[in-house]
């Protein structure tokens, strides 16, 4: 299929993982994580996100953000959460059906939580009839393709610390939130109170590499369990940590999340040129949604493959990857035009 | 890490898996399993279990246990499986947990079910204060390295389907087995009444690969929904689905399967020669099971990662892999043998 | 405690509830549901609710939803239902964590579905990943005290089927809808076309009493077994099943759900006369929902108790039971009237 | 149904009981446990269990077992108990579904557990592939009739407590036991050092009454919300502990006890005369377990209900109440005697 602009996670594998891969297909190594890529791993990640993190591989982003969540609460407990956020949208319930609890949701403007709609959700604290509110769980980058600043990271942390509750970040764009906003993993999350965080780079160029970092040394309890029962545990660790260490260490991440940034700015500036297009949000990392006419949608996705983000409001969602080329930008583009002009 | 005989999941990955993950790595894809990769899969799947097999790709065993186990059973129905089945103690509970059900375990002399042993837990048919029978679930082979004949598996089909019960087979190893029986995995699935299978090739030179095959259309109901809750559901699935094509086309289950199975029966073979080891069980297909006196055991720790089968009968399990040479095995009983003489 | 205007359950036991008790205090009875007041009783909710009909005692009403919801979803579905619904803000996350599944929820004004508002909840069918929905649940009367017209039932009803849905009916206070609307249960329910009923009636005078009312064949699979597991089987059922037969045969559910309405439109009256007070909602059954002052608020709950129903919005609720008398209202109006003119 | 031995809720309600109920009938009362009775009721509890008891009173033996075990344990624990026991086998898999852990089933002779067959189960601490042993559950007096001495409790608790585990005790029919071995309900749990108790009045006289007892202050954490979410929360929760509260204060607990108890032995005494019928195990508490033909077996089920207990060995049970009476005895055993003349 011709590379175009459904989904980040489209894309291949950058070819420094495959490499990474293949050398770690040397001999054997103990499985389930106790391989010596998967302990120097874990060093990695305190470098990081801190002394504190400790790291839980998962397969994919649902199970980061599942085993987080029941990090974090107990059945009859809540996570307040943007109507919009993956897990209340995009997991088909499985918060509800892995964890038993209540995601008690938020409708915002742009996808981000501040602590005024939060509030709206903080009731009934004590009250045994109403799921207890736990948590309060933010997308960085959000599903919109928005940032929050790491101030207003703070005062979500804030905000849950001082109802006893705990701040979870769903980080299955954090690179990308990082590059934009030129911080350290560490600024955006440990230093700015985040109490756990699902860390993905399958969206990033990995080929499958999700985890779950656990900031506060309080959630760290039985996690290796649960991790298991929620079927959640890799045999052949060694493959995923090897991925994990080069994106870490040849700034892979970095690399890759800056140049996806860099094409949707480009293909947000290319759009400006097409009557009929809205761009939706700002461009802040490496989506752009953008509104159009319904029958100048159908005919782009004739071409190209792309999901109906919200057919009520005509708006869809474009991503770039890390191997999006400025070519593949002008060619969409420049389709686009000869739909609209049609 | 020295290669060894801990687990078949120590070893890593093919050389031609490698590849095909490679040759996969080609422009964009649909992800989820909307990419060409997975559909041709799903024809080689046919071809190789019947016309009526539909696959699910998963992460693990334990995901495809569970799927599977969700496909055949609600909450209150239970499975009936050997007390050493890998559902039953190794994997910390997730049936329970993910779906709700119960696990009626029978005490078997060699990890196999027979249809009188079966029987023993076939009561309380319409009581509603007991957890209703409706599946079986073996495992072939057997999590004792020891295998069912294509009669004993009809047998048990037999007596599942005239209690209106599912017969589950937990074949993480099947393609030992199959290897072994001289048969072709339809012959011993869907020609025997198998109901539903957990097909693996990670214990058998897969990075990763496992699958829920059904093999009954009257299982095949919402699946895809409850593969995405259970956290199951892989995004860039054409690098799982490559390894599985290549997996088939290339003989390369047949090959590695053969190799690993010989392997153990060279082991045993060579097993025989020292005094104070005992054989466990028949060696069928890529384990030895061995009885030896403790400090034994440990001092052989000291070289060799292996796992305490069962300390209360000092018996060990020795696993052969696709990549194990007859240099390692050498090497192992000569290490033995001097430990055994000191 | 002086008679109030808590809750419902707030009250007592009407005197023929306490006599049928006595009176099936005869002997010996099998337990679980097989003794013959049980037996009678399926019959009278035929009679009540139609041929079809099929009933299983229970606890509470948290018991009847989740058993309900149980027979219609199973967990990667989702239940559409006000976002005031009980089974949304009052079970504690009951459904989620016994079944697992969504409630999507949708802000109403007055406690009420519409076709118009239910559809926005439905998207996302055969996408593997949203919670499907599979159900629209509704209270007859409303947790706000409003009703449902025939028609809007009707309407919801087809709505639901038409999607391949179900309609669930709460009818933690169905008797005080039927009295207020001046028709059957059968007319309100089985006609209308709902699916499944909660059917309580420990609101109305009952020591305790509720049911699951299965109207559609299509929901009696294994319900009894189900019932069981989620630890809703009652032993001696005798004794809940004599109440709700004198609750149907004496017209109990009548004379006390009539009362109490009168009683609340009889409040209502009175409270016309008390400057400051706003009654937010028609009064139609037996709650009255009043904005008042807080600190007139505050010093009423000195003397008697009731909940805070919307702290932000100042309002409050009052409720009715088959006990309250006319003096009852004078003397808590009088007491309100003293308090505002203070 | 004319008095039998079928179950020991079967039996109605003592007389002291409803005269309980009806006089809570009285004015107006706070729901969910907010009233005086409730209040007075666990005054009543630590009197009888000691200071530290604290007591959640549910609908049925059931809720509070699972309750329990979710006091006890996260999904990825287990709890060791006899294969014979309530939670395992006769509560359709609530545990499994409600908690998501596993049981670990010990095989008994008698089905009393000891620390050598406990011993058995507690393998793979800290083992993630294994499910945690994390609690014992015992009964008393056990579903076989047969009775723990403080001794042996003790024992398994010092058991548990070394193992950071816990021990729970389904005391269903607690006071038969107590009753039988003379002593205190404190003497034999919170003295014997019993972490968390099912207390149950259901079978020994009430028309409804179960409870979770917390002896152990470490597990009382957030367990209001818990039993609301799995629908456990009785709304006019007076009415049950005016049962409890006559149940402790008149003694009725003894009485009832100490009367089947003493039905059961002259039970045993009689069938000593009937050739071809033999007592299982010692009649201790209300039960009485007998092998004899199946033929008389079912003929005499033709007159009497009574469950087949094990039918592969020709077991039946027969269950004395608070309300069997000599005669019942007599013509019992003198049809049994006509039947096996035959």
């Amino acid at each position: 299929m011709k590379r175009g602009f459904g989904s980040d996670n489209h894309s291949g594998i950058s070819p420094e993982v495959l490499q990474a891969i293949a050398g770690a297909n040397d001999q054997h190594a103990l499985a389930y994580g106790d391989d010596e890529w998967t302990l120097r791993l874990e060093h990695l990640f305190r470098q990081h996100f801190g002394d504190q993190a400790r790291v839980y591989l998962v397969f994919n982003g649902t199970g980061a953000n599942v085993l987080n969540i029941d990090a974090m609460c107990r059945s009859h407990e809540a996570v307040v959460c943007a109507e919009t956020a993956h897990i209340n949208v995009d997991e088909c319930g499985a918060p509800q059906r892995v964890v038993g609890c209540r995601l008690l949701t938020v409708d915002t403007p742009d996808g981000k939580l501040t602590p005024q709609l939060v509030a709206t959700r903080l009731h009934g604290f004590g009250f045994e009839h109403h799921s207890q509110p736990r948590a309060i769980s933010i997308t960085q980058s959000t599903e919109l393709g928005t940032l929050y600043t790491l101030d207003e990271i703070r005062a979500l942390a804030d905000q849950a610390h001082s109802h006893n509750m705990y701040l979870h970040m769903d980080g299955a764009r954090l690179a990308n939130a990082a590059v934009a906003l030129g911080c350290s993993f560490k600024e955006m999350t440990t230093d700015c109170g985040v109490d756990c965080l699902s860390f993905g780079g399958t969206k990033n160029g990995l080929l499958m590499g999700e985890s779950v970092v656990l900031l506060n040394p309080a959630l760290d309890v039985d996690i290796k369990y649960r991790r298991k029962q929620m079927t959640q545990l890799c045999s052949k660790m060694r493959f995923m940590a090897a991925q994990f260490e080069v994106y870490f260490n040849a700034g892979l991440w970095q690399r890759n999340a800056a140049h996806s940034n860099r094409m949707a700015k480009l293909l947000r500036d290319e759009l400006q040129d097409v009557p009929g297009v809205r761009i939706m949000y700002p461009v802040q990392v490496n989506s752009v949604f953008a509104q159009l006419p319904k029958d100048a949608w159908h005919a782009l996705q004739q071409e190209y493959f792309f999901y109906d983000w919200d057919e009520d409001n005509d708006v869809v969602r474009w991503m770039c990857s890390f191997d999006t080329t400025e070519e593949d930008i002008h060619n969409f583009v420049a389709t686009l035009k000869r739909i609209m002009n049609q």
